[in-house]
């Protein structure tokens, strides 16, 4: 799916919730939550205020804080992410009918495509340069969901910079589609970016660290002299 | 050098513009700018504000308004990159002794090493997911100092998703090293970057897109199954 295409793609001018008929305290609760991760993830913390929050929801502002006291709070609720990996997750890691790489790159975009995890993920990472929790909730969500359900896989040498290079790569993919969203990176489907860049996951996870396994050279490039 | 090293990595209690000791105002401007920049760079747009900038600079805060009209005035003259790239990093993309990955990467990270653009750059980093203008400026970076002085060698297909990859990783690297500041990526020195990650980057600008060329196994490695 396109990122613009992605219902949640900018803040919406109206809401689920209807002025006039009243929802059920659940309900509102989940539609103030929905309206803060979008508004997080597009604003960033400082200029997505109660009231900007408020109105994408449908709601009073005083409402919102009567469900979450102040907007710390309401941040730390929005950004919490399921305790447990989805099974589609799970089924992502464990098909081993694929390389590691293909499996934690495919595991890795599924949850960025899904709407609740996706919004949650990408203030996160909005937020991450700023505020110490924001960074700290993506770093455990990069490790539990991630990195974890693979590190007892490599066995290897190294296994700290393996991680870290593959954290590299795979927040960069995230900033580059859906917080930049631009080129295509942003346009490609999950099978297409998991084609592309699975490999070099596999390479970070399994390789050699040396580098002298990844023989970059395309016959059809000819290398010229720059400086002559 | 080890990033919790570089003197630029907290906001600095005291100020090199001592107050009481009149300095130009050339010198007071610039102090004002770096303090800007080191805000903006932890802080993020918002909470960096005017008052917090003039007291890391040392100065009034009316001062800072004087040469500089509003803080979305200031942090545009703070941000904004030297107009050409540095001798070391020309230096670094014509030195044909290496792989283009290699040149990249060296000439990349030794920018984002340099006190002046690895504040600049950290601050538009942090900024651009909710700032356009800093989207576009770090866009504009990435292209203008890095991408393009390559484009012209890399005369293969697909040259906007080589790109585009290539772009991931780097801003990958540089989230996770000056941003997140964790992990065996921000320690590292940049030989040691440049020894693990270049043939990453060499892969996306000339590989073989199709990943066949990326034999990520080392023999060491034993896929278990998972499943059973």
């Amino acid at each position: 799916m396109k990122v613009a295409d992605r219902p949640h793609s900018s803040v919406p001018a109206h809401s689920p919730a209807k002025r006039g008929r009243r929802q059920g305290p659940t309900r509102t609760r989940e539609a103030v939550l929905d309206a803060a991760r979008r508004c997080f993830g597009k604003l960033g913390y400082e200029k997505a205020t109660l009231r900007r929050i408020a109105a994408a929801a449908g709601v009073d502002p005083a409402l919102v804080l009567q469900f979450f006291t102040s907007k710390e709070q309401l941040f730390r609720t929005a950004v919490r992410l399921p305790q447990a990996p989805s099974t589609l997750q799970v089924a992502g890691l464990t098909d081993t009918s694929r390389d590691l790489g293909s499996r934690v790159l495919h595991a890795y975009l599924h949850l960025w495509e899904s709407p609740d995890a996706g919004d949650t993920l990408t203030a996160l990472l909005v937020s991450a340069g700023t505020r110490p929790d924001a960074l700290q909730a993506i770093r455990h969500h990069l490790r539990d969901y991630t990195i974890q359900p693979v590190a007892a896989e490599i066995g290897l040498d190294a296994q700290q910079t393996r991680i870290a290079l593959t954290t590299s790569q795979l927040v960069g993919i995230a900033y580059v589609r859906y917080v930049m969203r631009t080129g295509p990176l942003a346009e490609a489907s999950v099978d297409h970016l998991v084609e592309l860049i699975a490999p070099i996951i596999n390479h970070y996870l399994t390789g050699d660290m040396s580098g002298q396994d990844v023989p970059a050279m395309n016959p059809a490039y000819n290398e010229k002299s720059v400086g002559s």
